[in-house]
């Protein structure tokens, strides 16, 4: 239990719920990590009206949260992809996956995840309960778990 | 980098967002976390409307995440304390928190995290990075940082 605080409307915890605070985005995000980059791709996924998605594309491109770049030119056609700052949300989207298998997956997780390099899993720190080693994005694989076939 | 999923109406992130996904209702957990129990307490610290803040506190009670319990009598006083699957949440919380620290916070954390028993940092991974232990919401506690005062 943390002590009690000083002075809310100076908190970190705000602060990024400023620009992750709203649920599409933290979705979107979700995707980006888990390699989506495109428009069609994405609003696929989400099933968001297009003009609701365009304008949270266009906001997390204003945060630096991801990067719009050209990749055909004719017709001119681009992908979202994240900066470092993006990814650094990891252990957001993470943590919340997590308590969601716990609390929110009555037949069992959906996902289930696996330390890329030695097939062992990650803990509730991302550590992996095989090899020891603190995981980030990068390291970290999914496949379909029991949830799925649900 | 995550590998693309299967079928994103089954997901635990997605699952975890329509309980926690509105900004208030973390912000509440956040204080929860920090102590906060009186429906007072947390109307002064998050400066909301009185009626929002009853049905979020209402909608939190039922998807049992916190608990209401009498402890005054004469008159009827309620508080609200975490259950087990609210406590749960502090990663969220914790890895909003370092994101905001790192990406929001330009006059460097409005808070510092240190772990109670031996007084090292948490990382990352919520592990202490002087003694090694990993790290829950109760082993860590709170002091002001230089964002604080500014």
């Amino acid at each position: 239990m943390l002590n009690r605080t000083y002075d809310d409307q100076v908190c970190s915890v705000a602060r990024a719920l400023e620009t992750v605070g709203e649920r599409w985005t933290l979705l979107i995000i979700r995707d980006a990590l888990r390699g989506v980059r495109r428009f069609d791709d994405f609003q696929h996924r989400l099933g968001i009206a297009r003009n609701v998605l365009a304008n949270r594309l266009e906001r997390l491109v204003e945060s630096e949260i991801l990067e719009r770049r050209l990749y055909s030119e004719h017709p001119p056609r681009y992908e979202y992809r994240l900066t470092d700052r993006g990814r650094d949300l990891y252990p957001v989207v993470f943590s919340l996956m997590r308590w969601g298998d716990r609390y929110a997956a009555s037949d069992g997780p959906p996902l289930l995840l696996r330390h890329r390099d030695c097939g062992g899993t990650p803990d509730d720190h991302r550590i992996c309960t095989k090899c020891g080693q603190p995981l980030e994005a990068r390291d970290i694989e999914t496949r379909p778990g029991p949830g799925l076939a649900a």
